[in-house]
C-alpha cells in the first residue's frame, strides 16, 4: 500500500481514537478507495466492531441536477438521516475523506440547482455533533485529479508528486513521530484559545484588505482547539491537519463587510471565487462573487439561521499550511490556512449553557477564509478598550 | 460513455420498469461506477425521484475477515435491512449489478470466516420480494478484471473484448430492438411454464453425469417465468438476461446426488468448484467440492432451512449463454446457462396459498448449476406414470 495514504489512513483513526467494538462510519468519495482501505485494516486492527462504508459519486449527483424534477431535488431518503443518528445512539466512530475526486464533475450546472442538494450533508449530522455522541476525524485524501486542479501549471505526474510532498509536510509526517507532533501543537492551540477565554472579549474587530468586520461575541463565548471528548470522555482529534482556534460569535452583532482571500469549496465540489459579503445586525443582507455567487446565495437563503454567522476562527502562522501559499480547494486544508468566518449552524459547545439558546442554528455550515498576513484582529473588551489579538499572523496576546 | 455500458444501463431499467416519482436503490460494485451513470441518468430521465446508490467494497469486507474478532463477523448494522424494507414501504424500484470486479479480492482468507459475513446480501430483501412490493432488475456489469478470470488464456485487452462482444450477444444488443427481443423470448419461457404448470407433476427425476435426483414438487408448485408484476401490477424482468423456467419444490422430498456443471460463485466472490451434494428426505447430508467446499457448507448451516431446496429451474436450449460454452463465474449469466437448483429460500409466490407455509424458508437462497446437454429431466405424474420433460436440452412436453 502507498506509504502516504496508509500514513495518512493510521492518522485518521488514532485522531478519531476508534475503540475496540465500535461502529466505525465512513464517508467517502468515488476515487478514495485506496484510503478507506487503509483505515478499514486500521480501524479492524483496534477492534472495530463494523465499518460501515458510504461512498458518495458525484457523477451520480450530475445525472440527477440535469435530469431530475428541479423541484425534487431538495428529497433525501430518510434511511441517510436515520443512519447518522443511529451512529450517533451506537456511540460510535466517524471518519470522512475531503479532498477533490473528480473537479469536473459538476461543472456547467445552474448553480441555483446545486445549491438545492446537499448531500452528502445531511442536516442530522448537526444533532449528532452537538450531542457529543461521536468520536470522529476528518482528513483530505490524496488524487491525481485534485492535483491537476491545484497545480495546473504541472505536467500531471509532477502536479501528484507536488500535492504528495505538500501533504506529506502538512500532515507532519517528516516529523520523527507524527502523532506526539499533533499533540505538541494542539496543546499550543490550546493554549490561544485559553488566552482568548480568559480576555473574554465583547468584540473581535478584523480589518484588511477588503475587510472591515465588527463581529460580537456572547458573554459565554468559549474558545476551543482541534482536541474534542465525547461526552463519555472519548478524546479525539476532529480535523487533521488543524491549526485553528474558534467559537461563536453573537448571531446578532455582526457588522461590516468581508472579502474572502481564499476561494470556497463548497461540499458538492462548486468552486465559488473572489467571494464579497456585507453584514448588517448579523444578517448577510449583499453576497457576491465572481463566479458561483448564486450557489451561495441558495445556501444562505435555505433557512433563518443560514445567512448568519455560526462560527469564527483565528489562524496563526505557524501552521504549516499557509507558509506552503497554495491553494488546495479543500476547506479541511485552506481554512487551516487562514482566520475564516462560517455561515450557518453553530457548535453547541461554543458557548455556555446560559448562551446556548442565542447560538445561530441552521441546517448549513459554509466556512470561507478571510485571513491573511496583512489581517489585524483587534479584540473590544466590554468596558469598550481595545486589544491587539493578532498582527502578521501572530498572536499579540 | 461507453456503448456496451450505456445499452446494458438501458436495458437494466427498462427491466426494472422504473417509474416517475419512484426511488430507485442501486447495488453496485466499486468498479462498475460507469454502469451506475448509465442507470442514474436513464432513471432520472423517466422521471425517478432519487438513485440511491449502495457500493460494496469487497477489499473493506477483506480488511474485516482478516483483523476483526470472528465472533463478529455475522453482524450487521440495522441500517442495511432498514434502508431495504424502507425501500419497500415505498414501493420503490432496484436494480442490482452483477459480475466480478476484483477476482482476487478475498483469495486466501479462510472461508468458514468469509460464511459468516453474507454482506452486501442482507436477509430483508427476501421480505420485500416476497412481499413483491418493488419492482427489479438485476444485471451483468462488464468489467476488465471479471474478462481476465473469464478468458485467463486471452492477453488482458482481448480478454476484455471477448466479453464485451459475448455480452453484446448475450444481452440480445445484436437485435435490431433488443427490448422487443426480451418481450419475445419471455414470452417464449411463459409457454413452457404454462405447460408445466398443465401437467402438475408430484415429482422430477434428473439423470445425467454425477447427477441422480428426485425432487418432489407441492401440489401447487407454481412455473414462473422471468415476468414478474408487482402487488400493484407493475410488470417488470427480475433478471436480464432470463433463460429459466422456475419453480418451488417440496422441501421435505429431495432424494439422490448431484454434480455441479459449472463453478458456483458465492455472493461475496468465493469460487466453489466441483460441487457435489447427496440430499435424504430433503436435506443436503453431505455437501464434498474440489475447492471451498467449507464457505457453502457454513451458509447450508446458518438456519433450518438453508441445507433445503427453495428452488429448481429448467434452462432450454434456445438460451443465449449455453451456446457460448463460457463460464462466466456469475450465476445471473451461468445459471441461464443450465438447469440448476437453489439451497434456502423460496419464493413465496412459487406456490399456491394452502401450501405457501410448506415453501422452505432461509436466509439464504444459492443457485447452482446442475444442467448439461446430458441432463434427462422426466416428470412422474400423480399417478406414477413417467413423462420426459426434457432431453438434449429441449423440451419433450
Amino acid at each position: 500500500m502507498d506509504a502516504l495514504v496508509e500514513a495518512i489512513g493510521d492518522l485518521a483513526v488514532h485522531g478519531a481514537n476508534v475503540q475496540p467494538g465500535q461502529i466505525l462510519g465512513v464517508t467517502a468519495s468515488i476515487g478514495q478507495e485506496e484510503l478507506v482501505h487503509a483505515v478499514a485494516g486500521a480501524a479492524y486492527r483496534r477492534g472495530a466492531l463494523f465499518v460501515d462504508v458510504f461512498y458518495y459519486d458525484p457523477l451520480v449527483k450530475r445525472a440527477r441536477i440535469e435530469h431530475a424534477d428541479p423541484q425534487t431535488l431538495g428529497f433525501v431518503p430518510p434511511w441517510y438521516g436515520q443512519r447518522m443518528l443511529e451512529l450517533g445512539d451506537r456511540e460510535s466512530a466517524r471518519i470522512g475523506f475531503s479532498g477533490v475526486v473528480c473537479p469536473q464533475a459538476l461543472d456547467g450546472l445552474d448553480p441555483a440547482l446545486l445549491g438545492r442538494d446537499q448531500l452528502p450533508w445531511v442536516s442530522e449530522i448537526t444533532k449528532v455533533v452537538d450531542d457529543r455522541s461521536t468520536n470522529w476525524c476528518g482528513v483530505a485524501c490524496p488524487h491525481p485529479r485534485w492535483a491537476e486542479l491545484v497545480f495546473p501549471e504541472l505536467p500531471p505526474g509532477e502536479a501528484y508528486e507536488r500535492l504528495r510532498s505538500e501533504l506529506w509536510h502538512v500532515y507532519r509526517l517528516d516529523e520523527p513521530d507524527p502523532k506526539a507532533a499533533w499533540d505538541e501543537r494542539v496543546a499550543a492551540l490550546k493554549a490561544s484559545a485559553t488566552a482568548l477565554n480568559e480576555r473574554a472579549f465583547d468584540a473581535l474587530e478584523l480589518s484588511g484588505p477588503g475587510t472591515e468586520l465588527r463581529i460580537g461575541l456572547l458573554p459565554t463565548s468559549f474558545w476551543q482547539a482541534g482536541d474534542f471528548a465525547t461526552r463519555n470522555g472519548i478524546r479525539h482529534l476532529p480535523n487533521i491537519p488543524t491549526e485553528e482556534v474558534f467559537t461563536a460569535p453573537d448571531p446578532e452583532r455582526v457588522d461590516g463587510h468581508v472579502a474572502s482571500t481564499k476561494p470556497l469549496v463548497l461540499r458538492d465540489g462548486t468552486i465559488v471565487r473572489g467571494l464579497r459579503v456585507r453584514f448588517e445586525k448579523g444578517v448577510a443582507v449583499e453576497i457576491d462573487a465572481d463566479e458561483n455567487a448564486d450557489a451561495l446565495r441558495t445556501r444562505a437563503a435555505s433557512d433563518e439561521g443560514a445567512a448568519r454567522l455560526g462560527e469564527v476562527a483565528l489562524v496563526d502562522r505557524e501552521g504549516r499550511i499557509g507558509a506552503l501559499g497554495t491553494v488546495f480547494y479543500d476547506t479541511l486544508l485552506d481554512e487551516n490556512a487562514a482566520s475564516h468566518i462560517a455561515l450557518g449552524n453553530a457548535y453547541a459547545f461554543s458557548a455556555g449553557e446560559e448562551d446556548r439558546r442565542r447560538l445561530n442554528r441552521s441546517g448549513i455550515h459554509v466556512d470561507f477564509m478571510i485571513g491573511s498576513p496583512e489581517l489585524e484582529v483587534t479584540g473590544v473588551t466590554r468596558d469598550g478598550s481595545r486589544v491587539p489579538v493578532m498582527q502578521e499572523g501572530d498572536w499579540r496576546l
